[in-house]
C-alpha cells in the first residue's frame, strides 16, 4: 500500500522534530532582515499609535460642547501632524490634520467636509466654526488601538517582508534577532547527469534539479551546501555524504530511489535506518526517507518536477510546521479553465498558470519530465486522491509558487 | 469625480511607459539570478528531452515484432540512464530504466510490470521474457517533447524562480542576462515621522513607510535609494529631490498629498506637471502623479497601510505591464469567513489571513493606520466600488502579498 500524502508529510515532520534552534539566531538591521525568520517573539516596546490621534482633517472638540443642533466654536490653534499640543480650552475647536496628536480635554474630531466654513481659516485670524453634535471618540484613533505595549506584535518563527520589517520599525526597532539557516547538503545523482556548461554526450541530460532545489530551498531559509553531482556508484556516494554529513543538518539526494537496476541512494543507503517507499502521489511517488549517520535524510525521485513537488508537498510545509518558517504556502482556490482526469488512489499535482477572474489554466500535461511547462507555471493544482474526474468550472485548491 | 483604480493604474503605465531598458543588462551566474528579470527572450539551445527517453522501467521493444497475442522475446543487454546503447536487434527487448535513451529500432517501452517474468534477469544471463502487444510511442518521451530545440524557452521580462532557473541549466546553461535595476529615489515625509532608533518626543511616531515600501520595491527588482525623512518644509523637500533627481529613473515620496493644511509634497511640486487628486479607493485614495523635473514621480498617502495599498494596487503592475517584471500578483479565489461592509463607489482593499480550505478571514477593520494588521495578512481582499456587502462566504478575488 502506498502512504498517502498527508502520512509522508507527518512522517517529514516527526523526521525534522529535531531540529528547532539548531543554528542558534543572530542580530541584523532591518533592512537585511527582508525574508528572514524571527528567531524570538517580538512584544511591543510601545502602543501603536503611540498618542490619541486624527483619523481625518478636522476640528478637534470636546463633545459635550455641542448640542443636537449644533454649536459655533471658537477656532483655536491648529495642531499639525508632529506638534503636542495645548490642551484645548472648553468652547474652543482645534484645527487638526490627519495624524496629529488630538489635544487633552478633546475627545472627538468632526470632519473640516462637516464644518461651516467647510476650508480652514488663515493661520492667526480670530474667528469663528460651525459644527454639528459628534459622538465622543468619533474619529479619533486611541493610543494602543493598533497594537498595545506589551502585546505579542510578532511570533518567532515569523518571515519578515515587507509589511512585518515595516511593524517593526513603527514600533521603533532598527534590527532583529533572525535564525541562523539550518544547512542541507544537496546531492544530485545520477549516471546520465552533467553539469550545465559541460559537452552533452549521448544518453546524457544537464542536472537542473541541483539549481533547482538549491534556489527553492535558498527562498524557503536554507543554507546550501552543494557537491556536484554523484555518478551512480554508491561507494563513491557515500564518500561524499561521509564528508559532509557532521557539518549539517540534512541531507537531500535527488534520484536513485525507485526499483530499477541501478538505484545509487537506495544502495549507498544500505545498513542505514532508511525506508524506500511510494507515496500515493502522481509526480513524486518514489521517496526516500530516514537518517544517515544519525542525520535526518530525505531522498527524492530524480526527476526535476517531481523533485519540487516533493519539496513543496514534504520538506517546505515540514519545515513551517517545525520551525514556523519559511510561512506554509497559501492555498487559496481556482476554478479549472478545462477537465482534469487524475488516477484513482493518487493525489496529483498539477502545474497551473493563473488568468484573470480567478481561473487557473493547466500547463503541460500529468508527465513529471515537463521543464518548459513548470517553468511557465505559477500554482500547483491539488487534486485529492479520492477524484478521478473534474469538470471544466469545477473549483480546486491552488498552492503558489 | 475621483478617478477609478483601472483609470490610474493606465495613467501609471503611461507614465512609466519610457522607461524599460533604461539601465542595461548584465550577465550572471545563474545562482545569483534568482530574483532577477531577463533582459532577453532565451531561445532552447536544444531539444528537451535531448533524446528520446524511457519513461518507465521496462523493455524496450520493436513494436513491430509483438503481434496481439504478445510474443517471447530474447533479453538484450540492459540499458542504464546515460548510456548511449546499441541498436535493438529484431526480436529483442531490452532492459531500459526510467530517463535511458531509447535505441535505435526501437520504438516502445513495455513497464515491467507487464512483463513475465515482472523483474529483471540478472546481467549476463541468457533469457527471454514474454511481453503483450504495445503501441508504437508508448512509454517513449520523444526528444523536443518539453521544448523543441529553437523554440522559445523563456520570454524577455521574466522572472526568474527556481523552475526557471531550472529550465536554463536543463537547457546546459550557466548564466543569464538580467535586467539591470531602475533606480527609484524614496523619499518618506512628514514633520511628525522619526527615524526608528531616535527618541519618540510627544506627537511624534517612528517611519515606518521607508522600510516598508524599501523592501517591497527591492522584492519588486527596483534598487531603492533612501534619503531619510523631509520634514514638512517645502525648500528642503526641493533641495532634497533636486540632489537625487538626475541620478534616478523615478520619485517616490510618502505623505503631504491630500487635502490639509501642510501637505509639503503639494507644495514642493508647484510649477511642476504634476496632478493630485482623488482615486475612488479605501484606503490609499490620495495620490499625486506626474514628473519632476522630467522624471517620472508618484506621490502616495502617508498612512503605511495605504503606502502599501498604493505600491501593490498601481506600482507593481504597471512595473509588470511595462517591464514585464515583477510578474504581476496572480490573483486567485477565497470564501470570505465573515460578511463585510464596502462603501459605495470606492473599490475597497481589506487585510486578509488565508485559511485552511480556501476561506480568508479579514485582519483589522478597513482603518489605513492598522500597521499590526497589515504584519499579520497575507492577501489583499479587492471589493469592487460596485459592491457594497458581501455575505459570509461569498468568493472574492485575493491578491497574494
Amino acid at each position: 500500500m502506498p502512504r498517502s500524502v498527508l502520512a509522508h508529510r507527518e512522517a517529514v515532520v516527526e523526521l525534522l522534530s529535531g531540529l528547532p534552534g539548531a543554528r542558534g539566531s543572530e542580530r541584523v538591521p532591518l533592512p537585511e532582515a527582508l525574508g528572514r525568520a524571527l528567531a524570538v517573539d517580538v512584544h511591543a516596546p510601545l502602543d501603536l499609535p503611540p498618542f490619541p490621534n486624527s483619523q481625518m482633517d478636522g476640528y478637534a472638540v470636546r463633545s459635550a460642547d455641542i448640542p443636537d443642533g449644533g454649536a459655533e466654536l471658537r477656532v483655536a490653534a491648529p495642531v499639525p501632524a508632529g506638534a503636542a499640543p495645548e490642551p484645548l480650552q472648553p468652547g474652543d475647536a482645534a484645527p487638526i490634520m490627519t495624524g496629529a496628536m488630538i489635544p487633552d480635554g478633546a475627545d472627538a474630531v468632526v470632519p473640516i467636509e462637516k464644518a461651516q466654513p467647510d476650508t480652514f481659516p488663515a493661520p492667526g485670524a480670530e474667528t469663528r466654526v460651525t459644527l454639528p453634535a459628534t459622538e465622543p471618540g468619533s474619529f479619533v484613533r486611541d493610543a494602543g488601538s493598533d497594537i498595545a505595549r506589551g502585546a505579542l506584535a510578532l511570533a518567532a518563527g515569523t518571515v519578515l517582508g515587507p509589511a512585518q520589517l515595516g511593524l517593526l520599525a513603527a514600533l521603533g526597532l532598527t534590527a532583529a534577532e533572525v535564525r541562523r539557516p539550518l544547512r542541507v547538503l544537496l546531492v544530485t545523482t545520477g549516471d546520465e547527469v552533467v553539469e550545465p556548461g559541460q559537452e552533452l554526450r549521448p544518453g546524457k541530460i544537464y542536472d537542473s534539479n541541483g539549481i533547482l532545489l538549491e534556489t527553492a530551498m535558498t527562498q524557503a531559509g536554507l543554507a546550501v551546501l552543494r557537491t556536484g553531482i554523484s555518478d551512480d556508484a554508491p561507494a563513491a556516494l557515500l564518500r561524499l555524504l561521509r564528508g559532509h554529513a557532521d557539518s549539517v543538518d540534512l541531507i537531500v539526494t535527488t534520484g536513485g530511489v525507485s526499483k530499477g537496476a541501478y538505484e545509487v541512494v537506495r544502495q549507498a543507503m544500505d545498513g542505514q535506518p532508511v525506508e524506500f517507499l511510494s507515496v500515493a502521489m502522481q509526480p513524486g511517488g518514489p521517496q526516500g526517507i530516514g537518517t544517515f549517520d544519525g542525520v535526518p535524510f530525505l531522498g527524492f525521485p530524480g526527476n526535476p518536477v517531481s523533485c519540487l513537488v516533493s519539496f513543496e508537498m514534504f520538506l517546505r510545509p515540514a519545515l513551517a510546521a517545525v520551525l514556523g518558517a519559511p510561512a506554509l504556502r497559501p492555498a487559496p482556490l481556482a476554478r479549472l479553465a478545462e477537465p482534469l482526469a487524475s488516477p484513482a488512489g493518487k493525489h496529483q499535482v498539477r502545474r497551473g498558470a493563473l488568468q484573470a477572474g480567478g481561473t487557473v489554466r493547466l500547463v503541460g500535461g500529468a508527465g513529471s519530465h515537463l521543464m518548459h511547462a513548470l517553468a511557465l507555471s505559477d500554482v500547483l493544482v491539488q487534486v485529492p486522491a479520492d477524484v478521478t474526474e473534474l469538470p471544466a468550472g469545477a473549483e480546486v485548491e491552488v498552492w503558489m509558487l
